[in-house]
Formats: C-alpha cells, structure tokens, sequence
C-alpha cells in the first residue's frame, strides 16, 4: 500500500476541490454574520499560512490562539499543522496565572488572539517569555493602541500574503499538529499534545454512521469552545466531509444560538450540558424551530435526564451523550442506540441517552478494580482506561505523566461501570467518589437522581468527612424558580432517591444553593465544594 | 498520541467483546443455513489460528483460500492475517493455468479448499510447488479419499484446537495482511498486497454516513464473492461496527438471494451490475418483500441506467454505484447522493446514481491527459490516478509495476471525466477507448445509452479497425426476451442514441448476440469480442 501520510492537509485540499461552494459561516459580533465558501476559506487559510511563516513560524513552531468560535480560529486550526507548527488552543477562561503558564511552557512563538481578549494578554506580556508577535484577530484592520511591539493586525496581514501555499505532502503523520492544557483541579494545567494521524483517525470515527455521522449533508454548529480539546472534533471533521460549518462566535447566549439554529438550519451541534439546560429554557419561553436538528450532542459532565426527555419527546431531537477528556482528543463514546436497544420502553431509551454508550472503533477500554477487569455487570465500579491511537501517550513535558499513563493504558480518573451489553457508564471521578464505611457511593448517579426531579435544575453530591463513616454524601440543589426551599421539598426529594438508591446512599442533607460553582469549562468545581462544606458533619 | 496500531485483530476484539450476540448467517448449501454469534465466530476464528500455527503457520506465510462466501471464509478473512500471515484470496474462476500460476507465484504454504473444489486442486497439486497441506472446508469432519497426503478436515482441526490466542497487539501495521491476484485481460494476472493499515482505514471510509455508512444495525449481505478483493471489504467492516452478517454460499441465484433478503432482513447488501440484473428479474417474476434494504451497492462495471431506475423508483431502494479495482482494496468512489443535488429531478437524480460518484475521504484522485489535470467540465476525458492509503503502490514480484504506478500515483487504466460538482464518471478502459479520426469515443457511454432501451438487456460497444478512421465503433447487442432482432429495430437504437451522441460517435453496425463474454468476475470480456470482429469493418 502508498505510504500516504494521515495529515491535515489532505482535509484541506479535499474541501477546497470537492466542496468549494460549501460553507463557513462565522459570527463575528452581534448582528453581524459572515459567510466564507470552503474555496475563499481555504485561500485565506493558505495566506494565514504565509503570514505567519514571514513572522518567523516553522516546522514546530507553537503558534498560540485565544480566540472565541469563528473562522479565523477555523483558518488557524488548519493553517498552524498544515505547515508543521504546532496551534496551542488557550482555554481563554484560565487564571491569569494558569494563561502565563501555559504559554511560557508551551513556549509560543505566536499568538492570535482576539482583539476584544487583547488588553487581557498584553497586561500579561511581560511576564510571556517566548511570544515575538501578536496578531490581532477581528474584522478591523486597525491595531489597537499599544505599548508593545511586534503587534500585527490579522486581516492586513492576509491582505498582503499569498493565497498560495504547498503544504508538505510528505509530513510525518506523527508530527504534533495541536496542544491543548487541561485544567487540573489541584496544581497547574498539564499539556496535551495532539498528531495529525490522532486527529486524522478521530476524524474518521466522528463521520462513522454509528458515531456523530458528520457528514457533507450537516450543518454542524460547534458550541464547545474551540479553545477546549479542538472543539471535540468537528471543525476538523466538517473541513474533511465538506460540512456546513457555523461558528457562533463572541459572547453568545441561548438565543443567539437557537437564531442561528433556525436561521442556518443547524443539522447537528455540540457543547456541554450547562449550555442544553440554557438553551432549553430560552426555547420554552421563546419558541424558535429547531426541527432542523437531526441530534445535539453532550458532554463534558452528566446531562439530566429530564434534559434529554425533554429534547428527545417534546422536540424530537435525538440527544447524544458522549464521553471524552482533553488526553482523549477527545472522542472516546457516545450515547448511539444500538440495535439491541430497538425495543426499550421511552423511559428506558432516556436511560440509556445518558449513559456514555458505546466505546469508539479504535478505541479499547477496560475498567479496573484491584482485582483486574470487572465483569460487565451494570454494577462493579472500576476506573476506566483507554487505549488507541486518538489517546494520548503523555503530558507534554510533565512530570505527571506517570500517574495516569501506565502499561500502555490512560487511566482517566473516571470512575465507571460496563452494562452487559456494552455500554459506559460514567459513575464519578476517582476524587469525587464518596467512601462510606467501606462502600463506595457514586455521586454523579445520586445528582442524576437529583436532577431527574422536576423541580431541580441543578445538583452537585459531594462526600463531606464524616467521624463514623469516614465520608458520607451531601446534596447541593439548585431548585427552579419558583420553587420553595423548605424542609418539606428535602423530603420530597430524599423520598425520591430512596426508591432509587440503598439507604446508605441517601445523602444525610440536602442544602439549596443558588448555583454550583464551575470550572473554566462548564463542569461542577466539586474541589470548592468539598473545600467549603469539609466540616459540615463533623462540626456539629 | 499512543502509537497503538492499526491492525485487524482490534476488529475480532471489538466485536466479541461489544457485539457477541449479534450474528454471522452462512448458507453453507441447499437449505442449509448456520448461524453463528460473533462470541462463537471469534472462538472458531482463534481455534483456527491455533490449528494453522500447527501446520506450520508463521509470520509472513502465505494461506490460500479457494470458497465462496461462508463463515469458514470469514473466519479465515482474520484467522489469518491477525497472527502476521497472509490470507491470498484464489479467484475460483481462474483458468487452471492461471490458478497453478498464483499458487506457486504467492508461494501459498496452506490451502484452504471447498470440499466441492477439492478436486478441481488435486489434479493441479503435483505442480503446486509451495503448498505442504490443504485443508477441507466442509460441513462434514470426512476428508475426500485423495492419493494426496496431508489433507486435513478444517472442521475436526477446530475440534482439536484451543479457541485461546493471544493476537500480537504490537503487530506493525504495514504487514502484509492479504494477497489479491487481478486477471489482467492479457497476460499472467498479478498480485495486490493488502496491509492492516490500508484493510483497516478502507474499514472507516465503508462506516462513513457519506459512504455506504456500514453499521452496527445493518444486516450486510456480500454477494461479491470473498475470494475478489475483500469482498469490496464488507466483511471486515462488518466484524468491526458488529454488523449482522449474510454469506451466501456456494452456487447460489437470484432466488437464493432474494429470499435471504426477505427472511434475514438484510439491510444492505452488494455486488456486480449482472447480479442485479439477474436479480431484478426474478424479482418481478417471483415478487419478495425487499422493503428492509437501505442500499444496493454496485460495482465492477457500468450499471445500465434502467436497473438503477427500477430499483430505486419501483422499490424505493436507493441503487448505489460505486468504483474500484483489486489495485484500490477497492472502494474509491460511491454515487452517494451529496447536498448540490437535492434539487434534482428523478431522472437527473438517476443519471447521478449511475455515475462513479464520490471520492472517498482519504484518497485523492487525478484525471490526466498529456497536459495534466483535466478540467472538472464533465467532458475533457483522460486517464484517471488515484492516491492513498489503502491504494496499492505495487504489484507484487512484478515488472508491471512500473507501468502502473508513477510519481505516486496509481494510474488506473480508466478513462474518466470530472462533473464540475467534482463527481468522477468513468467513460472508459484505455484499452477499450475508440479512436476514430483522432477523436475520442467512450465505449461505455454508448453501452449505457443502449442499455437504458427497454428491449435492451446488455451490450457492448467495441472499437473496430477502420480503413478511413483508423477505429469505428460496433455494438454488440443483447435483446431482452420475445424481442425481434430486425433491422428496424437497429434503426430504432441507432435512433436514441442520435439524440444524445453527436453523429460521428454513432456505432456503424449494431450486431445482435445472444450474451456479451464476461471475464471471471463479471465484466465484459471487451477484449474477445475484439479480436473475434476485428475484421468486420475491413473484410467487406
């Protein structure tokens, strides 16, 4: 067989000859929408590629962006790799610390950043050791006013680069082409670095009939940040299939994205299920059509069940759950129906919709106990461990690496159970995980519990020290407006899990909070939770 | 990103692992059907890795199969090449000497025969020169009273063998996993090298929502025989997204074909454009309930427009042509319908489903005459040369090699032109292209236009020699049933095609056959049609 390499930029060609008429529409700013073919895309793409390579961008060149979803971000995914160079997505919503740190150890050369994020990093710049240059990504040409040096402006830089650009066809296919950082939830964010053969594979399983199915036919509007794991995938996967791109672009609200839903007749959309909720909410009050939609998918954290109900039988939108992490590119399940499932009652195919169903081709999995696999029961918790070539092998130069990669397995952290038919279930984090007298109590299926009841819109359950049992569980409830937050409703709510739940899984209280804190990416901070209520039960 | 590769044996461990119940059906004769869960399949599978190691299997030995489509077949399909042997696919049809030359070309060690072909090889096996052992394929343990020695009963090597087998997981994905000889239409037929790495990213491309989007819930019936490039690589898709599996077995017809389709459900299914002529037939003769397939697949030759008509229109079954070739594992191209030609009519739509279609995600093609790329306008014809990883990059132990395979690319020995859409039409072979006053004529667009005349059931259009042109063309033509072959009829077809053909394109006879040859897998055999009427335009 050719040893033709698995690379970005045969995405690229493959766009710009098959789907030249396709398009990239981005959301720049309120009221204003902007509409590239694929072909005037890719030209832009191949200039971007020129401009940066006159500022000095190489073959392994880090080129760093912190930008919002729209297609200049969409241009540097591909113009960065395409060359060789290295695209750093900075997650824009890091502590100031954490941004230096990223970029300082990541040692970017150049950063694109987004004119409105600019004064943010300039404060920084300083302290930012390896960054020559800054390019100034909006529709103006102007370079806002500025002490520094070596600032450029994105658009005049395109406007005298060339719109021609051979990328190299012969690239090794295991060239970094991405990094991405996660944030830890204690220490500093750890370094992810991506190849094009891991994207290019990823790529092929999100078109998979049995996966998303991203296809040339799809709109897909990509909600996750394109700062945050590479948008789970899809802008890669939609230049390859010649997908209808949408890009929602700056400060975006619910209904920004249920407008553009309706407007560009969104077919399929991404993000996690904080969004969902949000999104849900504006379109009960303002109803727009969304029966474009041939599914969203979600994730990042458990998605409620009353959530996906009322998606899947209201709006009869399918409601994909899927399962990944920044060390897995991210795409390791998704929520499919399989074929075994045909005949599951609507309660039970809601069930199954929020698991984190069936694992990707490619990808081997085992969960893990101290005894080995566990049986595939529904039952036997274990921590998941992911094998394939999407998953990453290491942390980029951390030291780190060594906890959670181990005999040619990433150990995820996640706490999880198999079905007998194959399915992922996702029971909690490692450190989430409530262990009382001895047993272990899973958070994540108690807020599940929690959230299924109509008057919760959101719950986190966190394991509070306890002095006979070690840990016992605490429910934080976010109820619906409008709802009384009185001892009557504890009960109500304990009485639901207790026909769920063994009793010792009941959490002894149930505090109403008006929110649950969150991390840069929309998951439950359940760290400064812990932090907060560590004494609840023992100080009485 | 871990470097876990891409290799076949991650295929049996996914679908025993995620999809055991679901099943391969193997017709094994007349009113014999068996069933298999892929939990049993895998275990047979392992037992047969087991007892060909016995027989002296190695790393790089060459195993022949010589069967139709039956379990046995797919259990040898990853028996095989899962523990770094090499599976050779033996074209049953084959000349005897054609057969004896493969053989002894691949250096096959193991032959894996049919009972019912038993035979048909032990004449040949005194010039056999590699093979140490056949092994009979069968439902009976018996073995055929032969004076040959070591032949063995693949049925009670199983029976003796362990299902344990550990697959070398750290296999390097560019060993070869199958070996597939081409019938050149003149000369020795030469071999194709199939990888792991190309078998398992073909196995993508066929999952892909824009491709024939193999999967978990379809039932696939591979009516292209196993012993004919990888089935067009429908089996080993299908262990991979656990998709039910049809095999039809030996000697069947359309009946056979039709009536697994009704009882199995089958869901997709594919094979040459005879097959479905032949099916279509019996189909209105003897009417089936059809109303499970979500597509026909068709390839191998030009599907007469009629038959794709007939299927989609009368039956509601879209009728999928696609393109490919031993050197191309196969799949190249499909004619999946793309987003531009939504708007199309019936008859419009139906002249697209007849066309080569889409390039596949992962190949590029070029189609070339002696100024380079042709332009995309749907009329400049040239040679078309295809690209990827899962495209051949030689023949093996061959000097044909170098008129093949040039500056990295495949040339194919089709002509073909690019719709400005960026759909590949296949026009013609180069050897079959007509030459007439140094103007091009495509053979297969005559073919087509004749045969999407109700009366017509076949033809062929050749070039013959000419004394003023240098080549004019003859159709030869195959009526249906009950149909008068007259001169007014000739007057009649040469009549359509003045309607679509400019005047110097028009056959200058129309000749009236009772069938067109075919070669081994189905094609017009274009090249004895030649030479049986080279002189019929200078011998008047």
């Amino acid at each position: 067989m050719m040893q033709t390499p698995l690379i970005l930029s045969t995405f690229i060609t493959r766009a710009e000859r098959f789907f030249p008429n396709k398009m990239v529409i981005s959301r720049t700013g309120e009221q204003c929408i902007q509409r590239f073919t694929y072909r005037e895309w890719a030209k832009r793409t191949r200039k971007l590629s020129n401009a940066l390579t006159q500022l000095g961008m190489k073959h392994g060149t880090k080129v760093g962006t912190f930008a919002w979803n729209h297609h200049r971000h969409l241009e540097a995914y591909f113009a960065v790799p395409c060359t060789g160079a290295i695209l750093h997505m900075i997650n824009i919503r890091l502590s100031p610390e954490h941004i230096m740190y990223i970029i300082n150890h990541a040692e970017d050369e150049i950063l694109l950043v987004d004119a409105e994020f600019f004064p943010h990093l300039e404060k920084m710049a300083p302290m930012l050791k390896s960054v020559k240059h800054f390019v100034i990504m909006g529709d103006s040409k102007d370079i806002p006013e500025t002490t520094l040096e070596n600032v450029h402006s994105y658009e005049a830089l395109l406007e005298s680069a060339s719109d021609e650009y051979d990328y190299p066809q012969d690239l090794d296919e295991n060239t970094p082409a991405g990094l991405c950082y996660t944030s830890a939830t204690t220490g500093l964010p750890k370094g992810v670095i991506y190849t094009h053969r891991g994207l290019v594979l990823q790529s092929y399983a999100l078109g998979l009939s049995d996966a998303m199915g991203v296809c040339e036919r799809d709109i897909a509007m990509s909600v996750v940040p394109m700062f945050h794991v590479n948008a789970w995938g899809i802008p890669f996967a939609g230049v390859f299939y010649g997908t209808t791109q949408v890009l929602p672009g700056p400060g975006f609200n619910p209904a920004v994205l249920l407008d553009l839903i309706e407007s560009e007749k969104v077919t399929i959309t991404a993000g996690v299920p904080t969004i969902w909720l949000a999104v849900l909410k504006e379109l009960e009050q303002s109803p727009r059509d969304i029966s474009s939609l041939r599914g969203i998918v979600c994730g990042g954290s458990a998605s409620p069940k009353g959530l996906i109900r009322t998606f899947e039988e209201k709006y009869k939108v399918p409601f994909i759950v899927g399962y990944g992490m920044t060390e897995t590119s991210p795409l390791v399940s998704l929520s499919v129906l399989t074929s075994s499932m045909d005949n599951l009652t609507t309660d039970e195919r809601i069930d199954r919709r929020a698991l984190q169903g069936l694992v990707m081709p490619g990808l081997d999995i085992r969960v893990v106990n101290e005894n080995g696999e566990v049986p595939w029961d529904g039952e036997t918790m274990g921590e998941l461990t992911v094998r394939g070539p999407w998953i990453a092998s290491e942390y980029y130069k951390d030291e780190r690496t060594e906890e959670a990669f181990k005999d040619g397995w990433l150990y995820t952290g996640d706490i999880a159970v198999m079905t007998e038919d194959g399915y992922l279930k996702l029971t909690d984090r490692t450190k989430d995980l409530i262990k009382s007298g001895g047993e272990w109590i899973s958070s994540v299926d108690l807020e599940n519990a929690l959230m299924s009841h109509d008057d919760v819109y959101e719950a986190a359950v966190i394991a509070v020290p306890h002095e006979k049992w070690m840990e016992r569980p605490l429910a934080c409830v976010v109820l619906n407006e409008n709802v009384a937050e009185d001892d009557a409703k504890v009960q109500e709510l304990k009485d639901s899990l207790k026909v769920q739940f063994a009793s010792w899984w009941i959490p002894d209280e149930i505090l109403f909070v008006k929110e649950i804190p969150k991390t840069s990416v929309g998951k439950f901070l359940k760290a400064a939770l812990r932090d907060q209520l560590k004494e609840h039960y023992t100080k009485k």
